[in-house]
């Protein structure tokens, strides 16, 4: 068995909810392959700024960087999204750690399991076979450049340096030759300045992998292309603001954003979390979708542990618990009755049930 | 009879293709309503580089502004996708043109014909019903922002001032009161300062509309719900990089990219356009889908010269030529075969005979 020191960071809104079933799996798998995965607690976000008036604590900060993986939940809330004006957000929690941690690879695979071909608002006959793996920049971009705000303007300073598209690019690469050898870079270079250096770099990336297919794409056009025929991608490369749009609109793939799972890595800790986010309309009511986070355990395990079939084994229970026909309200299909539609605990204890 | 005078700019790629049924159809309905338009020919974009060196020459640019309306074809050349390092592109050519005519509101309206329900890859009873009306901003974000490039680094400033967010926001409130009286402004205000001043403002703006119901969204949440439930919209108000990325994606709501037209507006010309690009791959076939560009025409009829009969009868040739079977490859339905499938020329000419 393997030693391991895992923070848990539950967040805000359905992130309380739906970590502790993250969690849990995490210790069934512990108990049943004889590992040893200590525990600790951080909190970020709102609740931080209710509880320090940080979003992220030195004290957090500090948890994360002596564990091996983070397991974190989704962080926001309704005050700071109807209050522009405040200055001490939740979000910025996420950002710095993120910065701080060095997490620049955000890996989002989209994968539809077989029984949600029905939930999705897109065909079956279009979705089916659909395996895209999301890799998203997540240092740079937009989000992090200079910030200005006076009385009547206020701007964002997009941009991006060679170093930070090649060493993504290469991570992109690199996986790419693992799966289907197809590479979709995408960006709007026929516009922006920072999206043109984005192509010159990958354009010459590429010519070290010249086993793996490159194809560079507009994002107005991947956008489209992602729902009108999705099986044409494989790996998608992209910068920090065009990947969060890109990744939330391939949910619809999965069938329900509650399924997809997402792993930060970069220099050392990897951070696993949802996709989704903090979800305040549903915070609080027991019927937000576990299995994004149980799927980010999953990932957690391969990715940052080289547990590879133990990760396999939590993807399976996931699978079996959906044959069973469980499912939580996003992913229950209308037009079926012989679904059976729980809320987060329920979902989740038959996910650990399927595991034993 | 109305006097009008009209500016037709072909562009690049299909451009050239379809805007010729535009301007056909404009010819008709002057001819069948006893208007008079005279028309004027303009170069733009790569075509311009060509002759010119220029992508949008003093001439055109002069043209447009002596004319009442602009009919615009595409833009774009693949020798520039592929090469992010030249210098002068055939998009500036667009950029300075909706700049220098202070078009900065650009309307695409997102309806689908019945008779295109089984085109998309959506779902048809998630489409059924849907209609949306965008309005992106089209001459500030970091489209116009200062840009910068070094060997190692690039970047653009995504900058929005108060004024631009103001009038946009009228406008788009404005068309609410007409339609259903919904607006979904969308931002990404959790992450950037200039997305806080957008609904900042558009917090302020509704104030005035208060019939209006007012929703504000992320970008990223916009992205997935516009094809998870794209009924639930109705006005949806955008910056311009995100209205650019969320229209596009929105095409699929309308069956194919190929239905969509679009009018730009501002301070007196309006410019008319389909929202599909020059498509390089298919430019000089005779295979792409003229339909937008009609649509185009039809809205320049109703919005630019307040002819609202003779803009419906072009809607309706439209909706005939698809009643009677007729499609274009693009929205092709491949699981049946009682449609006639035809290119640019044949398409256009069915819709010639079905406005006499
Ligand atoms: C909460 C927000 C800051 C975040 C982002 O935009 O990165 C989220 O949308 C995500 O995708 O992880
Ligand atoms: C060609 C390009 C510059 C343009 C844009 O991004 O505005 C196009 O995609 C559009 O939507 O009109």
């Amino acid at each position: 068995g393997v030693d391991k020191k895992i923070l848990v960071i539950p967040g805000d809104g359905i992130g309380q909810e739906v970590t502790a079933w993250g969690q849990k799996v995490l210790v069934t798998i512990a108990e049943n392959y004889k590992h040893n995965f200590v525990f600790e607690e951080g909190i970020m976000g709102h609740v931080a700024i209710e509880a320090t008036g940080n979003p992220l604590p030195d004290e957090t900060l500090e948890k994360a960087r002596r564990s091996d993986a983070i397991l974190f939940g989704a962080i926001g809330h309704a005050k700071y999204d109807n209050d522009p004006s405040l200055k001490v957000r939740p979000e910025q929690g996420l950002l710095k750690i993120r910065k701080e941690l060095g997490l620049y690879a955000n890996l989002r695979p989209i994968k539809l399991f077989d029984e949600l071909l029905e939930a999705s608002s897109i065909k079956p006959e279009i979705l089916r076979g659909s395996d895209i793996l999301f890799f998203r920049e997540l240092t740079g971009d937009v989000y992090f450049g200079e910030k200005n705000r006076t009385e009547n303007m206020a701007s964002d300073l997009m941009i991006y340096h060679r170093y930070e598209v090649e060493r993504i690019a290469r991570k992109a690469y690199e996986a790419a030759r693992t799966r289907r050898k197809k590479l979709c870079s995408v960006d709007k270079a026929n516009v922006l300045e920072a999206s043109r250096l984005w192509r010159e770099v990958v354009q010459g990336i590429a010519k070290e992998y010249p086993d793996v297919e490159t194809e560079h794409m507009f994002i107005d056009n991947a956008a489209m292309q992602l729902i009108k025929d999705p099986k044409r991608f494989d790996v998608v490369v992209t910068g920090n603001l065009f990947g969060d749009i890109l990744t939330d609109e391939a949910s619809q793939i999965a069938g329900s954003m509650g399924m997809l799972a997402s792993a930060s890595i970069g220099d050392s800790v990897g951070f696993y979390e949802p996709i989704h986010g903090s979800a305040h309309d549903i915070a609080g009511k027991g019927i937000a979708n576990p299995l994004a986070s149980i799927l980010s355990a999953a990932l957690m395990l391969d990715i940052s542990f080289g547990l590879k079939n133990e990760s396999q084994r939590v993807i399976k229970a996931v699978e079996a618990t959906l044959k069973q026909g469980y499912r939580t309200m996003d992913i229950a299909n209308k037009h079926t009755d012989n679904h059976l539609v729980m809320g987060t605990d329920a979902m989740g204890a038959k996910v650990l049930e399927n595991l034993n």
